[in-house]
Parts: structure tokens; sequence; C-alpha cells
């Protein structure tokens, strides 16, 4: 009987996604890799650039060290995400919607070495600064000026970008290794059916878990990294025809962005797959974005797993059903990719599996090489989901249908719970949005002494209504469509929800005005 | 800084194969698995099956031991190739074109607890058993009996296929952890651009390397496997028209044989990829088998690599060269694919790099996760090509071309070394190919008192030339086109070549005939 191996040198090369960076000046050598207003960089370009700012780095930084990027999805974002690693660091990118309160407050935790900062952000970021405890230490800045003339103050500023790239150090190769990140490249490709040379819009930006992925999966495939620094839906129909886009990644909001601002409401010359995560895509939004020639996919996943893991894998039997009917199927989180090793739906209260009837609601948990190593120092955070059975635990609220596909219900803080019932406030709020006076709804707990808690919903109505819906026929309308004790038993009429930095309906801020009614 | 982090237990999941079958009854249901014949599988039947072989494997077998399956490409042999590393056993898969003899000697050495033996070897297994040594341990046989009536001689059989498909037991779960196949299998579909719901037919043997990993490779996509008992050129235009067969992979001679026999010489109705390996296609076929819709790729691994692991990654800026110059570079081996972490080209006797120049020749080493883990109990083989060095020495002859792409040029065995300079008898055979009047080439090395060696030619000549060419006039010929110290000094004209028993020609035997002359 053969016992098991010690794995040798030859087969035990650490999985890094630098190594597809350093396939692709070969394989792709004078292949378009990113495009950026009248820029264009080959794959023997980028791979150059990416190596001089890594031996750049190399000198001021080595293994462990935290790198800082604040900026928009611009050539030297993808960059950085090949140098960083390349160094043996750890690429820190922070979202550009924040406020200085917020950016000093993660500064202040990960304690970069440097930080590079574009010239849109460097206000941003040097507000961050000054918010510092006077203890912390301040990082080094990197300005990226882009095309911009240098920014007007360069407090704690070292070397430009331009100029780490055109300095050519000998590079102390010391690469990041990142079985988890490999592993969600190839899967989050394979999953979506990337082809070989794809162009790739960059509406998703990169500093959501790294574009999914697709920072790296790009160079893996030898595709066109398409950068914008903003975008809005002329520029992205300009984009698409221009280069011929033929992937684009982004919320359900982007879509909704796009397709109610298309230009001529006339089909694509060519289909531009979507791929979206955050939200399940609404129906009609569905239906209007593929008469338009988008093909809209639907995965799900966490910046802890490295992008999405979950993908709502479609069935060819599927194509023949009725649109509202693909639009329900599509909605759903779908199955496991193929990198992702295991996920289930347990009660939380007894950590055992949820019956699989699309009903019995539970927390979403993963196993798996896509799962983060951890969280940078907090053992704390790092423990509550990463927990001693095995299980990652996503903090997420679903249930598996009687065909094994997830579907996710709630953030597990949006359950609502009423006269013992937990009310997903997601499915309340797909209701009130196909109210057709209806054009925005969010759905919260409203404590209730007898209840427990009942849902509140906030709604915006839309414009040049000839009639008004009241409370009583909104309610009415919920009631028509869903179980009694689902229906909201109160409505608040607002002008508009507010909102996140990132965008999202503050629910918090929700919950405050519910409970104050 | 931060120190490198012990893997937790949710982000360290082994990397196994079986996962890509647990996802299929879900992610492809009853989407077809396998057809056959008049059967059709889906994917949950064929997870069924398998789980029940592994079951009632599990009975009998543990993790360590090796399973032997001595087949065609039947349903039974894909379902093995999951079942048998359900189990944490060994899957050997013997080449069924093997003489008795030779079968003989790969059971001793491997000694499997069991043998699945196909009806069409039976008596080839069972004349193996009786050469084999007094002392050796008799394995079990199960036949698999598919259409056919059981086995006339039921000697040491026990239990058939079919009816250790039919118990149900319960399977003790022991997963085979096998990461090189998990990354090669994923490398490998993402290299031809597989999408998902490929229909694949089975026209390469599932016993070459797991059937180059695509066997793995379907389950993950959902793909119908095409299974076929034996073929020809009927058989596979037949089952391309009623299946939609979309991929299919095999040796340069399959595809010849498949493009000599069009039975209309019309365009297929769809295109067919056909992914080649184990030489570089001719130009002449290469451009018919274009014109005919066969999209051809090209690949380059070995046994031990789990399959391909080098491609010729195509540039679309080739696609306006001239036909010869297309198929010039496509008969190239190329890069890495994504899932091989190095690849050199390194002088044997020196052990550094050659230049890049497409003439220094070199043995080909590689380096990353597909290689195998080693050779069952043959530890002097193994170090002879895992070195300590920690490249994989695969004994190929190859030549970096400036652009960084490789081209195999021989066998290390192969190389004829006239006068000091290597002479590759690949190059002198396609020479000699492009004459018009030669069927069938061979190149080895003829043993010279002045020169060390000579090359001698062994040709075949087509049958009804108008006139036939003289050994000066094939000498003549290749001077022409080769530097003349790679001209043959020799040719011998033969009826046919002989060949080993999987069909390549037998160059120890036309080395003992070059001595001899």
């Amino acid at each position: 009987m053969e016992q098991p191996r010690q794995r040798a040198a030859a087969n035990s090369n650490p999985l890094t996604t630098v190594a597809f960076l350093e396939r692709a000046p070969t394989a792709y050598a004078d292949c378009p890799s990113i495009v950026y207003k009248q820029t264009t960089y080959t794959w023997s370009q980028t791979h150059r650039r990416s190596l001089q700012v890594a031996s750049s780095l190399s000198s001021i930084i080595t293994r462990g060290h935290v790198v800082t990027v604040v900026a928009p999805n611009i050539p030297a974002t993808y960059e950085l995400h090949i140098a960083v690693p390349m160094c043996g660091a750890i690429l820190n990118t922070i979202n550009t919607r924040l406020d200085a309160r917020t950016v000093s407050v993660l500064l202040c935790h990960s304690e970069p070495k440097l930080v590079f900062v574009d010239h849109q952000f460097s206000s941003l970021v040097l507000e961050a600064i000054t918010l510092f405890p006077s203890n912390a230490k301040v990082p080094l800045l990197v300005p990226i000026t882009d095309d911009e003339p240098s920014p007007s103050s360069t407090l704690g500023f070292i070397d430009t970008y331009e100029n780490m790239v055109a300095a050519a150090h000998h590079h102390r190769k010391e690469l990041s290794i990142a079985t988890g990140i490999f592993i969600n490249t190839l899967s989050s490709l394979l999953d979506w059916s990337v082809p070989h040379h794809p162009v790739f819009l960059w509406t998703l930006p990169m500093f959501h878990a790294n574009g999914w992925s697709y920072t790296w999966g790009m160079a893996t495939m030898g595709g066109t990294n398409v950068c914008l620094r903003n975008f809005n839906a002329s520029i992205i129909y300009n984009l698409i025809k221009r280069h011929n886009v033929t992937h684009m990644c982004g919320a359900p909001v982007v879509l909704k962005m796009v397709v109610s601002n298309s230009p001529t409401n006339e089909h694509l010359e060519k289909p531009v797959q979507f791929l979206a995560s955050g939200a399940p895509v609404p129906a009609p939004l569905l239906l209007q974005a593929e008469s338009l020639g988008f093909r809209v996919s639907h995965g799900y996943g966490l910046t802890e797993t490295a992008g999405f893991v979950m993908s709502c894998a479609w069935k060819p039997q599927w194509n023949t059903l009725a649109a509202s009917e693909r639009a329900r199927l599509r909605a759903r989180q779908g199955v496991r990719t193929i990198g992702l090793m295991q996920m289930d739906v347990v009660d939380p209260e007894r950590g055992v599996s949820v019956k699989k009837d699309g009903l019995s609601l539970g927390e979403i948990v993963f196993k798996g090489g896509p799962m983060m190593l951890g969280y940078l120092k907090d053992p704390t955070a790092e423990s509550s989901c990463m927990r001693e059975d095995g299980w990652f635990y996503t903090g997420d609220i679903g249930v598996i249908h009687p065909d094994g596909y997830l579907e996710v219900k709630d953030r597990s803080k949006d359950v609502i719970i009423s006269g013992g019932e937990n009310i997903s406030s997601t499915e309340v709020e797909s209701v009130l949005y196909s109210n057709p006076a209806i054009s925005e709804a969010a759905v919260v707990a409203r404590p209730d002494e007898f209840w427990g808690e009942t849902p509140c919903a906030f709604v915006c109505l839309k414009d040049e209504l000839s009639e008004t819906p009241t409370e009583e026929e909104i309610i009415e309308f919920c009631r028509t469509k869903l179980p009694h004790y689902m229906a909201p038993k109160t409505v608040v009429f607002k002008e508009e929800l507010p909102k996140t930095s990132t965008g999202k309906v503050n629910k918090f801020m929700l919950r405050d005005i519910a409970k104050a009614i």
C-alpha cells in the first residue's frame, strides 16, 4: 500500500497570482493589456512597469509590510495589484468613497509603510492623516499624478509613482503566496466562461475584493483592461463601442444606471457579458438588460472569499421557461463555484443544516481554498467568523431550494422577527419594488410591544404620478402578495433614502427613525 | 508587520477533483453527463452511480490501495475516475493496447487490490496473470460486462461492476487529495476555453493521463461525455452529427484519420475544437483540418504532468499571416499554461538555460503544482527526473524561440549527434514528410566512424506514384531544405514502418537496422 507522500521541490511551488503576470509578456506579448484615455499598454509593457515598481518598492518594503492604495481604476492601481505581491507585501486597497474619518481609522489599524495616493484623493488622505492620534506613525505617501500636474501640497510625499516606474533597480524576488486568490482567480474565470483576449471594462472598483479577482484574471487570459477614472452611462456606452468591450461587472445598481440611460435604446452591436453581484438583479431590470444585449450572470461572495464563490449555474432547459420564471431562477445565488469546496446553510442556534425547502432560513457558511487567511490584527473578529467547526460564517441569511440552489435572503442583521416568525426584509422590499408607483424601498424592523418587531417600510414614490398611493394602499398591496405577517405595518414616505458611503441604503439610520416613530 | 499565517480549517480544505463531481448533481442535475450507445445518464445519475461504486469499493479497499482499470472509454471507466479517488485509493489505468507480458509486469509492480476488466480485455488480463511469478499475489478481478453477456471464464472474478453499482452500502468518505490534478484540471479547461455544457467526444483514451484531466474537467463544466468502445472515421462523424460534438482530443494521427476520411469533404455543420498533443500537427494536415471546420489547438505535456502544461497560445495578430507561417507558429508547443509555475530549457551538461534563439537545444524542465507526486515504488526513476535543484526533467529536447515559445525538437534519445552538431530527428522527418512522394518517414542515428553518427532515414512511398524517387533524390531534396549536415546520409525504403503497441514508430528497432547496414 502506498504511503502518503512528502511533496518534492518540483511539485510544491507555491501558488501565486504573480505567476499569471509573469506568463503574460510571453503568452500575450504585444496584445493590449490596458487602455486608458489615449494610452494603450501591451502585456510586455505592463509586466515591465510592474516589475520596475516592484523593484523600487523592494528598497523600501519587505515581506509582511502593508502597502495601501487609494486610487480609482487607473493603470497604476492595476500595476500595484502585481507589484505589491511581487514584493511579498500585503496590498490594502481602500474604498475611495469613504470619508476622511474612516480612512484615518483604516490607516491607523493597518499601519502601511507606504500609501499610494491618486491626485483625486490626496486631500482625503491628507485630511485622514491629520486625524491620526498623536502617537500614530504617519506612512510615506507616493502620489499618483496620472495626467494631472503634481499636487500643490506635497506634505509627506516621497517620489511619484511614475518615478518609481522609471527607476530600474534590481528586484529582490519575494512573492506573496496566495493559494486562495490563485484558486479563486481560476474559478471565477471558468465560472463566467471568460475566453482568451476578453475586453474588460472596469466599472467594478478594483478596491472591491481586488475586482473580484479579475485584476489577476485579465493577466491570466490576456484580456484588455479598459480603465476609467469616473464614469456615467454615456462614458460606458462610448467605451463599449470604441473598444469592443466583452465583459463588465458591477452591482445591479450599475446595470440599472446603464440600462436606464441607453442612448438609443438600440441593441448593442455585440453582446456584453455583465456579472452582477452584491444583490440579485430585479426581474424587470434583467429583462430590460437582456433586450439591450447584455447577458447577465449572477454571483455571490464576500471580500473574505476573494470575490464570488457562488453563482447561479444556468441550465439550458430553463431557456424555454417564461421570462418571469427565468428571472426568478436567475435571482438566486445558486451553487458553489468550483473553487469553493463546501457550502451550507445552518441554523445559527443549533448549527445543523436547514431543510432544503426554499423556506427555512439559516446562516450561509463556506469551506475551502478561497477563504481569507484572516483579518489583519483582529483575532476576535476572525475567530467569530472562522470557527473551530471548520466553517467560515458569512453573517448572511439564506435558504436552500429543493434543487440545491442557494438564495440569499438577508444580512443577518436585516432579519425582522415578528411574532416568532422570521421575515426577510429583502423579500418585502422586492414586493414593494413591484409596485408601479414606488421608485425605491427599504424595510427595517420597528420595535413593537406585542409582536416584538414589525416591518416598517420606507418608500420613495416616482415623479409625475397621476395619483399617489396612501400608506393603507401600499400595505394592502403587500398583503395581496405576501403572507399577512410579512406585510409592513408602517409605511414612511421619503424624498430619498439615506445612503452609506458605499451607496447602500443606510439601514442603521432607518432603524433609528423607525424606533422613534 | 504581518507574520506568515497558519492556515485555519475553513481555508485549508484539501483540493480534490472529487469536489467537481460532488457539485455536478446540483449545478448540472438533469443535464446529460454520459451518452453511450442508446444510454444517456444525467449528472445526478453519474454522481449516484459513482458514489455507489465507491461505497462498494470502500468495503474492500482503503486509502493507499491501488485499483486498476483495463477498459476502453465506456461509462464505467469514467465513473471509476470518480469512485476510486472517492475512496482515497490510487487509480491505475492500463493502456489497453499493451501486450499480456507488459500488462503482467505492470500488475506485478503496482500490486492492485482490485482490477476492473472490460470483457473486451478479459483474455488479455487473464493471460497476463498466468505470466505472474509464482510468488506474486493475484488481484481480485471485477468484470465490466457492459452490454455483453457475462464472460465465459470467470476465473478469479468477483462481483460484476453493475452489481457494485447496485449495492448501496454506506460510503466511508476518504478522499484522494490531489492538488496537482485539481490545478491542472482547471488550467486545461481555461487554456482550451472550454465553456459550460461542452459535448466531448472521447477519442482520446482515458488511460492517457486520465484523458489529459478532461475526465474531471467534464464534471467541472457540466459537459456531456460521448463514450465509445472502438472508433473509426465514420463512427466519429456520425457521433459528431448526432450529439453536436463541440470538443475532442487526440494525437495528430487521430486528426489525420478523421480528416482523410471525411465522408463528404464538406464543412462540419458546427466547428469542432480539436486539441492535439503528442506531436505537432503537420502544416498540410492543419490546413486541411481547418478547411473542414476543425479548430486545432496544440498542447504538450506528459503523464507525469497530469496532462498538458504547455500550449501554443495564439495571438490574434497571427491570423493575418500566410497559411504556412500560421502552421509553423501553431506547430510550436508554446508557453506554459497557467497551472504550471515555471518552464525552462537547460543545457543538460551544465544545467544552465539555453539561449532563446530557436536553435540552442536543451532539455525541457518544469516546476509547479501539476507535477506528479512521484513514481509508484520507483525511487530511482523518480530521483532521476525530480531533481534536487527543484526541477522536473522531462527527458524531452527543445528550443526556446526569441518570442519565448517552446518548440519540442525530440525525445532526448532521438537526438542525432553528427560531427559535434546536434540534429533533431523530427526536424529531418518533417522535411521528408514535405516530399510529395513520401507517406511515412522516421529518422534515427546510424553509427559512423568519421562523424560519430549520421542521420539514417526510413521512408515509405505513396501508392501509385508515376515515378518513384531514388535514395540520392531524397537526400538531395533534404539538402535543399536543411543545413548540409542534417540531411540523411542513408535512405532505406520500407513497405511500412515498425510500430510499438501504442502506435508510435519503433525507433529502437530502426536503430538496430541502421546499425546493421
